[in-house]
């Protein structure tokens, strides 16, 4: 099976799983799990999810003891983007092709429906170790880093200085912070309680941990070269979004041949950090690939 | 030491305790840290973590244990009443005789501010656990409740059944669904992790339950009574805000006096189902006698 295949087989996964949270539409807040329903239904790459199962069954690890941590970590990613796309915050009205929540469902729902889904993907987590008490130990470690990734001094800090330092022009200590907490954090974490869950030695670890922190950077990076010189066709969204919203971006403050430059290096770094495994380890190698001709 | 002696002191507790997760500011998400400690240190009553701390403590639990879980509830409820105060909500400027989060930062810092809160709320708890192993079985079943108490099927379910009624009138059966959801959800949920830290057994537990159900309506009840006939100086806000804001109360749908008789027998309910409770119940007993003369 080729990667795309591959790729697609997996996020088949991610969202059979992911729908089995919004099945369940009998009570009066019947509306808010729409709304929910409808943001995680959007579309969206599923990477973060996809690689927590990776990582998790690359070693050996049990898929359905990862799954609802999988499916937290989108519900994160998701509530994110809700709130994000806020009048109040970036004011988006499309994303991925399709209205933002609150241009179907009003601010207020929105501003709920993303609290629902934070709030829902710590139930998730604690529903499936609650009744597993085999999980307590790994569980409790793979939802501490979770939530440490997604808070303060994680994604919510990064958001939060990326939001203060619209039109704006930030130094590159700044711009860094924010990509590696508004994004890689999140990117990193899924691949840390992917590791977790599928009981990784300390060495096995470190080195996803590396690869994790390397290839979320670039990922953020690329995003940030194709919001300059991307095909909206494929990308499904308008480009130049970052120059009107008067946001510093890696091309902004390096240019676009230097960002790549930095992406392909991360990318390379990603790629070393894979050195102490075996076959096993494919599928993330080729995500590095992948990420490398990503639409250009 | 008379019975608000006592409430005082509990507050202090639960306060010196908020106090230390606010203390660093010293990364890039400096602003978004003192937005979150400004809605905590707003003032409030602190009720839900004083009756978890109160809780656990009575059955002879270890109140360290229990303090983060507490912290935690509060930084819940701390953050729905942000996000409730919004201008796609309710709109409000004051809470508590100070601006709301949004007065002071601006809608977007105070979304993420809300959003840190929940999140940090997970993060203290999660935290708690994995340093302290001998807690993860109770601390899980904690969380867990909090969790759902919390979520669409809790407290945020029935915010937005709250919202989507303004304006309307509602039947008995949802007034009844939202105050069982938005307000008592996680009264009783206070009471039940306080419960599981401090290892009620299984009577104990249903009668802690059976208390939180009805206290937590009671106290909605009541609170929609003053918002009617209060003081405005004892109650440091504004009365008639539900009439202004279009909202179905009990008062509005049964009266003042018929409202004042269902609160009052739910507080009679509550204070029979600690029969099976000795001395240690007591400030649980004059709590109730306390929300029965509030401010009238």
């Amino acid at each position: 099976m080729d990667f795309k295949s591959q790729l697609l087989q997996r996020k088949g996964r991610v969202e059979d799983n992911l729908s089995i949270y919004f099945k369940d539409k009998s009570g009066f807040q019947k509306l808010l799990i729409e709304a929910m329903e409808y943001s995680i239904n959007a579309g969206g790459k599923r990477l973060r999810p996809i690689l927590l199962l990776e990582v998790c069954e690359m070693l050996g690890g049990n898929i359905d003891d990862a799954l609802p941590f999988a499916s937290a970590i989108e519900m994160i990613h998701t509530y994110s983007l809700i709130h994000d796309d806020l009048p109040a915050m970036d004011n988006d009205d499309y994303r991925r092709g399709k209205p933002t929540n609150h241009r179907v469902y009003g601010e207020g729902i929105a501003i709920l429906a993303g609290d629902g889904l934070l709030n829902l993907a710590f139930e998730i987590m604690l529903e499936k170790i609650y009744i597993n008490p085999h999980l307590y130990e790994r569980g409790i470690k793979a939802m501490h880093v979770i939530s440490r990734s997604s808070g303060v001094n994680g994604m919510i800090g990064g958001q939060v200085v990326d939001l203060e330092s619209e039109g704006k022009k930030v130094n590159k200590e700044l711009l860094n912070f924010i990509h590696l907490n508004k994004t890689s954090a999140m990117i990193e974490a899924s691949i840390k309680a992917g590791a977790i869950i599928g009981r990784a030695g300390k060495r096995e670890y470190r080195d996803l941990e590396n690869y994790g922190k390397t290839v979320g950077l670039a990922f953020q990076i690329i995003d940030d070269i194709l919001d300059v010189v991307g095909d909206e066709t494929k990308l499904g969204k308008k480009i130049g979004s970052d120059v009107h919203n008067g946001k510093s971006t890696y091309p902004s403050l390096y240019g676009i041949e230097e960002s790549k430059k930095i992406a392909f290096n991360l990318l390379e770094r990603s790629m070393t950090s894979l050195d102490g495994f075996g076959k096993e380890a494919d599928f993330l190698r080729e995500l590095v690939e992948f990420l490398k001709v990503r639409e250009y």
